[in-house]
């Protein structure tokens, strides 16, 4: 039985978190778990099997048909298109499901426990971001306390990229041995592959690695696309 | 706009937690939100709305299909027998899906969010239980955190039962003119109208009732069935 789950969303940041846990904890023990929340952008989920798949871990999608059924924001509602403005009254962008984060660390370790594991790894960064208040240290400390009560089970929540920016994380990634791996996620936030480069997203990315003086392989990588 | 929101079973409890609300805050200031988790008993969903639209209140079903992807017990496969003992290495029945009310309340709070409704009603409480770990104060008082914390909203969770026994529960339903509503819940774990009289939750509701010195109006009405 594996140690250690990352919550692998087929991303940069979960990708190099993932390698993170299997520098951490040894490959044979690390496991993956995605999401299938009901994203636009099938593509995320593709590109998670395809991270875990060349990282050599198994990777298990469970399904959340809520947050379509909550409803009203751009990520699982087609006719919503992603603005690159925040809504005036939160200061959100709209690609902000409420409580996102709090409901897929709470699943997965409700994954975690019958498995014995008790260390779940996260992208979660506060940080060089767009000010998703469940993304951080405070939110996800309480989190923590909440499910070791809640499920009398010592898990532990690890976000190595809290506190580091975009270029930092490249730097990371690349120190990791995980830059090859990143030529198969997903950032988009238009679900274009090749990337829009246009997008909150795309730009944020592309700022990491030209301060890191690196290449995007998702840009250059034949594996890419 | 509703400004207190009761996560309601369908359950003696949550029932009892309505009347609660209506009282504090007011028939037209309560909404009622259900969950549909593929729970075994379909009945419970009925007696959800049923319970809503005696008490004159709204009611939401959120569908979370994903309990029974994580699976392995009886709540929600139907294969799975209720076992009447505990399980010997957790010391829980095995009707506890991990988190589950953690699970509840943060969909809740989600909700909540985009209607500014800042007061969330819950039947949980950590005595006379079967030691659900996700039901206790300490627990919810944690959750709570992460929520104001994660949301950026300043939600405040209400758990009028935490601390009442089963006949403290029904003295308190008593009191608040919820006894009538009571008829249209449902407790039993085998799914039963009228109910089995043998399952840990008849017997405990029998027991709370007996104490209490009142009739179950679930056993009397004719409402009931």
């Amino acid at each position: 039985m594996p140690q250690a789950l990352v919550v692998l969303s087929g991303g940069q940041d979960s990708t190099t978190c993932l390698y993170w846990a299997i520098a951490r904890f040894g490959k044979e023990q690390v496991t993956t778990l995605t999401f299938d929340y009901g994203q636009r952008h099938r593509v995320e989920l593709d590109c998670a099997r395809r991270v875990a798949d060349f990282a050599g871990v198994s990777n298990t999608v469970l399904p959340i048909d809520t947050f379509a059924a909550l409803g009203g924001n751009a990520l699982t509602e087609s006719a919503v298109a992603v603005k690159q403005t925040v809504d005036a009254q939160t200061q959100l962008p709209n690609t902000f499901v409420p409580g996102r984060n709090l409901i897929f660390l709470t699943f997965a370790a409700a994954f975690a426990y019958p498995r014995n594991i008790r260390d779940l790894v996260g992208g979660m960064a506060q940080t060089d971001y767009s000010g998703y208040p469940d993304c951080r240290e405070d939110t996800l400390q309480a989190l923590q306390q909440a499910l070791r009560l809640g499920l009398e089970f010592p898990v532990t929540l690890h976000t190595p990229l809290m506190f580091k920016s975009k270029r930092e994380t490249v730097e990371m990634a690349r120190d990791l041995g995980a830059l090859e791996a990143l030529a198969y996620t997903h950032t988009c936030y238009n679900g274009q592959r090749p990337p829009c480069g246009r997008c909150p997203a795309c730009v944020l990315r592309a700022k990491g690695f030209a301060e890191a003086g690196l290449a995007d392989p998702l840009l250059t990588s034949t594996a890419a696309g």
